[in-house]
């Protein structure tokens, strides 16, 4: 946090391992300012979000950053349970945290977002790398809020890449598509990092020996807690390493990153009970003449990142405490 | 036709510029011998397109190639009129084709494609580059037609690739998802030829030179029309040139062109009234292990062909009368 006017960052996670990691990143930026954490159902129970964010901002030696727990439940239907075998039985792979003091404060996580909305108008940048239910609540108690907030940078969806909780479904989004649709469907800048770019950047063995290995005590927990996740990503990449989602959605969004290929054009959000529900449906069919403008568009699809990903991450997560 | 065992044959397709390519290619192909063409709405009527293929199949010296009329309409709703900005006013972009003396046979195309499936039990192969709806009714008509036929090569859908009727829908899935869905849910070993081949191997201006100073007359004739189709493409890709999509489901299903990537997998259709309506859904996120086995996949979703296509379909077209 050394720069001169860090520009003030919402967060919204389930943590889960991945979002430790933009937790992490986020926390250590000098180019922006965490100034509150929402947490929501996801990679874990919101409950257990919610221990996890503050015991993990403890460590990170940021206890001061308020979190708020957001919602439990998809806007329909009910929460599915943890992905344990992802995120491991607490969200934390192998590990157990250092259980921190820290307590979240009485307000929830939409109506945190809200009052930072208003407090930081028109500057604050929203990061989501969960589910968008805590979002679509927070428009419903201020639906002014798309224009009360700089820009928004969702880890979620999946334009030409296969999803990975159906063919086409990315989690986050496939988790509540209803409330996915309603965030989209703002004005606001977005952002979308989908697995188009968090597939395809991968954390590796040396990546996370290079974390384990650093003089931080944070970097070092975390190349722990990522040992478990690479076990389940044996399943999908066939070698121990991990995608990037959510860390890679916080280095776009704190601007460490910038991605080379992200064009703007709309997108919709498959709501239907059908077989593509969850989807990120993106018109994308201007890929051959360099995506020409789409009017009304507002939301940049990330589909290529053209810098090394995981170096980047471990630099800044090595400056933790 | 001079291979010892030509493979019979039907062709299901709506000429249209490409399908009067698909339809040169298979009665040039010493491979295959064309024991039927059936017909269908599409890029034209289903009347347009029957009076084109008796007058191509003339043009190109097979007049004896039996053609059946099709479906005029979609297995729900109705044909929503021909794409002439696309294919021209008759569907052989601005060029009127020779007026042969023949004549549709009377029997239906699903009722051609069934008589035929009997007559060459167990050696058929159907290739289909309209919309699938004389498929669907032709198997109402012999429920056990998968068991009978060799095998589908079918030009469709989009797996990775964007669509072209839809930000994910391809327009021969997308014409009839109804349809489409019953065909994929056949257990006949099938080729799914998408928008990710087509629209990624293209045929360029000197390919079109090279049909025109071709010694074939149907040759020179399919350059004049494929002039036309050069003019839509511009606002695709940028300059004259054109996807290859009904020609390279020919080479692929008469295997002159082998894809190079294509693997065995699940493929659902959206068949919703959501913005999703007509994408095929393959199951493809095995794409870091090389695509293990799926219990029960019979359908190829060809993802690359890596050879070159256009010189193949040029050296195969100029053979023709």
């Amino acid at each position: 946090m050394n720069a001169s006017h860090p520009r003030p960052v919402y967060l919204d996670c389930d943590p889960g391992v991945d979002d430790a990691l933009a937790l992490g990143y986020l926390v250590a930026s000098p180019a922006v300012r965490l100034v509150g954490v929402g947490t929501v159902y996801g990679n874990c129970s919101a409950e257990v979000a919610t221990r996890n964010a503050c015991d993990w901002l403890a460590v990170m030696g940021a206890p001061e950053v308020p979190v708020a727990m957001g919602a439990s439940n998809p806007s329909r239907g009910e929460y599915r349970g943890a992905a344990t075998w992802i995120h491991g039985e607490r969200g934390t792979g192998a590990v157990t945290l250092p259980v921190s003091g820290t307590a979240p404060v009485s307000a929830t996580a939409p109506e945190l977002l809200v009052e930072l909305a208003r407090k930081h108008a028109g500057n604050l940048e929203i990061i989501t790398v969960g589910p968008l239910t805590n979002l679509a609540q927070a428009l419903a108690i201020e639906p002014g809020l798309p224009g009360m907030v700089k820009q928004l940078t969702m880890m979620g969806g999946a334009a030409l890449h296969p999803g990975n909780i159906s063919p086409v479904t990315e989690a986050n989004v496939g988790k509540d598509p209803e409330s996915a649709r309603l965030v989209f469907q703002q004005p606001w800048p977005m952002t979308m990092v989908g697995l188009d770019v968090t597939m395809t950047n991968t954390l590796e063995e040396e990546h996370r020996l290079a974390l384990q290995s650093s003089g931080s005590r944070s970097a070092r927990l975390l190349a722990e807690v990522v040992d478990f996740y690479f076990d389940f990503h044996v399943d999908v990449y066939g070698r121990r390493c991990s995608a990037l989602h959510d860390p890679l959605a916080a280095a776009i969004g704190a601007g460490g990153l910038v991605p080379s290929l992200a064009p703007l054009v709309d997108v919709d959000v498959d709501d239907t009970r059908g077989p593509g529900r969850g989807q990120t449906i993106c018109s994308l069919g201007g890929k051959y003449r360099n995506y020409p403008p789409q009017d009304g568009a507002h939301c940049r699809v990330a589909l290529e990142i053209g810098a090394p990903v995981a170096p980047h991450l471990v630099d800044v997560l090595s400056t933790l405490p």
